[in-house]
């Protein structure tokens, strides 16, 4: 272990290279053997789990139910929705025959040409076009709305260039699709919902993150509107967290959903759907870790305390054991997750250096003499610092310390996006700033075009038009012509 | 409503058709736009979340965590492990190409011949190969044993008749694939979660199960031996709920998956892998619901108790309305979870028939005369039968009915499967009482021939091996060869 984290390589060296590291040797996952796709292990998988029933809770909380739709999809459904197909065929996994068969000249298996399907299916990208064929058959009248879906299911979506969590070929995510009588009210959710994701970055994932509209260019395939939050990486790069689509009639107008309003007229229904996915794992990660390994928000933290005792001889261990049973059984009921790990295989050492690694908030060390002292050495993952608290009320005051870590992994995050966002007035500067990472608030003329040749040129994208935005009008940084406001541009994830 | 309550077949007519009925009636699940796979709608849904979350409290009781493993699995995996290939290859989705283009000619969207896969990929039929692969990784000493994962996925049989729950080409699971350094602690393993899987189905689905062990003709592809929990459907069919498969050292020699043990020799590893399904809805609705509809355990059901107003204009409604909170109220704090439905859109009757094809366990009844008597209305959906009692102390009333209709459940399904297992000893008086149904106890001489003949002229097969059989010797009944014990037969979903 010493040696494996001596083999991580440090972020100020290879800030890419850092993450990959981190993400296999915290052992949240790994590439498996089918290229593009990676295998979650146990670990990694328990913080997911909980981000997942935070998420669900959240969900089921503003009305939602879940429900499950099929992986595949007729090819010709993508076509339905002319501005879907252009986003999502490109890049699918094609299922074209049922069967496989016992090669004739010895070969193992290979496909049966017999068993060929008349129609390609293809594996989910993501579910619109199969959710709004079912909700046709759902919806009659108004009295049938809304219909407030999600559900939790793994995607497909062929990448060239993948890294873990990030972007990978498959991936886990929940997709709400919900239906609705009115515009309104179909706009009113995705914006709510945008809502709900920004709470949980925030408070649970103690990521701030910037609530905006997208442009029309960086838009949902099949949208009206795609609301966004953005979270600043350490490397001061732009992840795209989650978003929330308006999607006004075009799904229902393509697969012909439509209702009797109050009016005993017929109407087409309006929609939304939002997202969010494994990539989550990829923003905890990079917006929190540090060159000892992984940092975790207690919020998200699988296990919140861990306890390590040093100790020589069974009679010490006993003792300690025995102090511990006690501190171990009050964190539990105070509903902290506390592991105590007294193996005798490793030794201390290796276990600090390991639950650093794995991001452990809060560890306490209890020895032969701070029993005898009365005390017990804490120390906090976020800030590395150790003290020498009394053994007296210890349960109390770690309680107290992971609300401070949750607290201060969001204040650190905050201050380096406060400190690496700037406001730029030409190209020039914008050129230049833009290589030191970091988001710009600049001014646009709005057209694709503009946007287009900036992110040639600079690789920077217009990550969002943000709601709490400066609206001051302006001139366009490249083209001077007329800016409503300022956008917010960095180079992304 | 009441119309559609008419349309449902009744089990006596066409159990089959009542059962079809039934499943889309109650709004548990729907055929898609994709052959063989079906939609879970959000009341089915549920009902498998509540499944999905016992089940996942017990594994993790027994010291299993959670990972995820690709959905796609290479063609080669397959034909790895013999038996395993002939088992699944014949019914898997074959992955060819990993992009669409727009079809020069103009019709919409068609594969593009350039992404064609040099080696093909299949949809997982079960993930033994691609795990196996895997553990290959982490597995090098005795110390990283035992391994116990498990994943909750969707996998893919291609399927030709399906029946919604029962047999579907995409189905939900969860699959448990767990890695030993001993033959018999694998062993344990694999009869332990057998274990689980028969105490769930018994005390949250009131399903009694007998457990045994199957035929080598009846084993998982790839099993030493497949132990399993077998059910009684009310029409007398077996249908198998659960099993849990000790895999030896076969899918460790296939990947080649050794570890040095703790004499330093380098060994296989031993495996189990245990599933339970989307099936088990089937199993649950086929036990327990009749021809008004769904009836739920209520250890099961989404809604424990539904409040229903009998009122006149608001004022009343108000009344009871005032009334009915503290009832919800308490009920709540006992963990009951209740519906107040108070709609105005839809009539009492309409009610009353909805709740009960959805299987709602308890519906109260709350009118105005009720209010001035100090009463209120019971039903119990098990029995149907109704009862007025006291306002006063009726949540402790309805905790007590909710304990006695899961008890009760269970009873009435025990009763009809000892009512319907017989024993036999001619194979003349086989082939008659096998058109009954229900479960015959017979002498068999061990062969797969003679297992062979019995299923071909009767549509009868091994179910298992009973664990808690009768083990007196005697002869075959078709052959007139010793036979070693009785076995369980059946026609079998």
């Amino acid at each position: 272990m010493a040696k494996e984290l001596k083999e991580m390589t440090k972020r100020a060296d290879n800030y890419s290279q850092w993450y990959n590291d981190l993400v296999v040797k915290a052992d949240l996952a790994e590439q498996s053997a089918v290229r593009g796709c990676m295998v979650i292990k146990p670990y990694g998988y328990a913080i997911w789990e909980k981000m997942q029933r935070i998420l669900d809770d959240k969900f089921k909380a503003t009305g939602h139910v879940n429900a499950y739709f099929p992986l595949l999809i007729p090819k010709s459904f993508l076509s339905r929705e002319a501005e879907h197909v252009e986003g999502f065929a490109k890049e699918c996994a094609v299922v074209t025959h049922y069967r496989l068969k016992n090669d004739p000249y010895g070969g193992g298996v290979v496909v049966d040409p017999a068993a060929k399907l008349e129609e390609e299916l293809i594996i989910r990208p993501t579910s619109e076009t199969i959710i709004w064929n079912t909700y046709k058959n759902w919806i009659q009248s108004y009295r049938d709305l809304p219909i407030l879906c999600n559900q939790w299911a793994n995607v497909f979506r062929w990448e060239m260039r993948t890294r873990l969590f990030l972007r990978t070929a498959e991936f886990l995510w929940q997709e709400g699709h919900t239906a609705h009588a009115t515009r309104e009210e179909a706009e009113a959710e995705a914006r709510h919902m945008l809502e709900v994701y920004a709470d949980f970055a925030q408070e649970y994932m103690a990521v701030p993150v910037i609530k905006g509209v997208k442009t029309e260019s960086e838009r949902f395939a099949g949208a009206i509107d795609t609301y966004t939050i953005e979270a600043m990486m350490q490397d001061g790069k732009a992840l795209q967290a989650g978003t929330s689509h308006f999607l006004g009639q075009n799904f229902a107008k393509a697969f012909d959903v439509q209702f009797l309003n109050k009016n005993n007229e017929l109407e087409y229904v309006w929609a939304t759907s939002w997202g969010v996915s494994t990539r989550l794992m990829g923003a905890l990660i990079m917006t929190h870790s540090d060159d000892n390994g992984l940092v975790l928000p207690p919020h998200l933290a699988p296990i919140q305390v861990v306890i390590i005792p040093i100790y020589k001889g069974t009679e010490q261990l006993a003792h300690i054991d025995a102090k511990v049973e006690s501190i171990v059984n009050r964190l539990r009921e105070m509903g902290i997750s506390v592991k105590y790990d007294n193996a005798d295989n490793r030794r201390p050492g290796f276990k600090f250096a390991d639950y650093e690694l794995k991001g452990v908030p809060v560890r306490l060390v209890l020895g032969a003499r701070d029993l005898e002292n009365g005390t017990i050495e804490v120390m906090r993952r976020d800030t590395l610092e150790k003290e020498t608290l009394p053994l007296e009320g210890i349960e109390e005051n770690v309680r107290k310390m992971l609300e401070d870590i949750q607290a201060n992994l969001y204040k650190k995050a905050l201050a380096n996006r406060t400190a690496r966002t700037i406001t730029v007035d030409t190209y020039d500067e914008f050129k230049e700033r833009i290589e030191e990472g970091g988001f710009i608030l600049a001014h646009w003329d709005g057209t694709p075009e503009t946007e287009a040749r900036i992110k040639e040129e600079t690789k920077a994208t217009i990550r969002c038009l943000p709601f709490d935005g400066d609206l001051t009008p302006g001139v366009c940084m490249v083209t001077g012509k007329p800016s409503a406001r300022r956008v917010l541009f960095a180079r992304s994830y």
